[in-house]
């Protein structure tokens, strides 16, 4: 069955998914980039810079598993890029090169049209100025049948964790405290929207974390 | 080194380190007794219920650990008990029967004055009216050498966090998801206190992240 994932999801000890004062330098935010120290040293995040080499223990099969039957992605505006306002041309193609690692529809969630952008190695990004819903129904329909990721950033995942479109979430827990930033739990009662861990999953530097929702009464 | 310490304090994967609506039933408010699944297993837990058996692995080793070379400890007035207001009489002695699981002087920070009580195995409850610094000077003295162990709940730790009293910190991270409750890191900053974390250990049932406060210039 085709499901709506968070995957791969960084966050810290403190339950921040991005530091403060996101820019060109810092696309995560001050400090951002410390959540993703779990996944810059494994193979898959090499292969995707071009690089060899890398490590290939549970941190790089789990990462390699959040890419696996995903049909269809969904980003908010801030992770696709720094520029904010409509956009003044069409120079911002994303922070990731010519050959993005989606390689699928990623429908981009903004206030201001833009023609869809076709890249290398299957990624086209699609602007949608209608909202979540919309977004999501186009998504779905473009995973046909595979799954959607919705990958980020918080504001996002937030917006559809409190919708209830949220069929499951991977997060990587990693060994940082940012004390500032974009905080993924903050006001949101998990719980009392259906979502449950179901795994723990001890990786070389974070910890894996599953969580499903379950339908009331199946708790 | 005498150290002001939190050990085994368990937090869920949503930073609540306890439910809401504490009272006599839920000493540690709803579904918060969720939070110790990790520790109920142990053998160590088993042997301060009285009971033989239990786990003997490396939540009971961490467990263990969190006990040794503890001095003196200090609780806030709802970790003693759900007895709110004046105490109207003596009859109140904690939630742990006559033979307390501390074996040291406790100090028990409240409003509301109360001669010492002096339990079975070498606890003995001061009741501490002015003051969390009061109370870290008394429990210093009393310790003798040893560390300080603040045993919660979350409000007090908050407060000794804020007031950078805290050296280390031992957080058993556990597999659930409270959505409410008392948050331990909402509205702290954590890391520009000095905290980092040193150590994660993935226990059986909870993971252990271990943090310490390191002085400017030697993060």
């Amino acid at each position: 069955m085709s499901k709506v994932r968070i995957a791969a999801f960084s966050v810290s000890i403190d339950g921040f998914g991005a530091g403060p004062n996101q820019d060109l330098q810092n696309p995560l935010g001050l400090r951002g980039f410390e959540l993703h120290g779990w996944f810059r040293p494994t193979e898959l995040f090499k292969k995707m810079q071009g690089e060899s080499g890398g490590t290939t223990g549970i941190d790089n099969e789990i990462a390699a598993q959040s890419f696996e039957n995903v049909g269809a992605w969904i980003l908010g505006r801030n992770m696709f890029g720094p520029v904010r306002g409509p956009w003044r041309d069409d120079s911002w193609k994303g922070w990731w090169g010519d050959n993005p690692p989606y390689h699928t529809p990623v429908f981009v969630l903004t206030h201001h049209a833009r023609s869809p952008l076709t890249m290398e190695g299957g990624t086209t990004f699609h602007f949608v100025t209608d909202g979540l819903e919309s977004a999501l129904k186009q998504a779905k329909d473009a995973a046909n049948g595979k799954d959607v990721r919705i990958g980020g950033g918080v504001s996002i995942i937030r917006q559809y964790m409190a919708a209830g479109q949220i069929d499951e979430m991977h997060l990587a827990m990693s060994p940082v405290l940012l004390g500032e930033g974009e905080n993924l739990f903050s006001g949101i009662n998990l719980a009392q929207l259906g979502f449950k861990p179901s795994r723990v999953v001890p990786g070389e530097n974070a910890t894996h974390v599953f969580i499903e929702k379950r339908e009331r009464g199946k708790r």
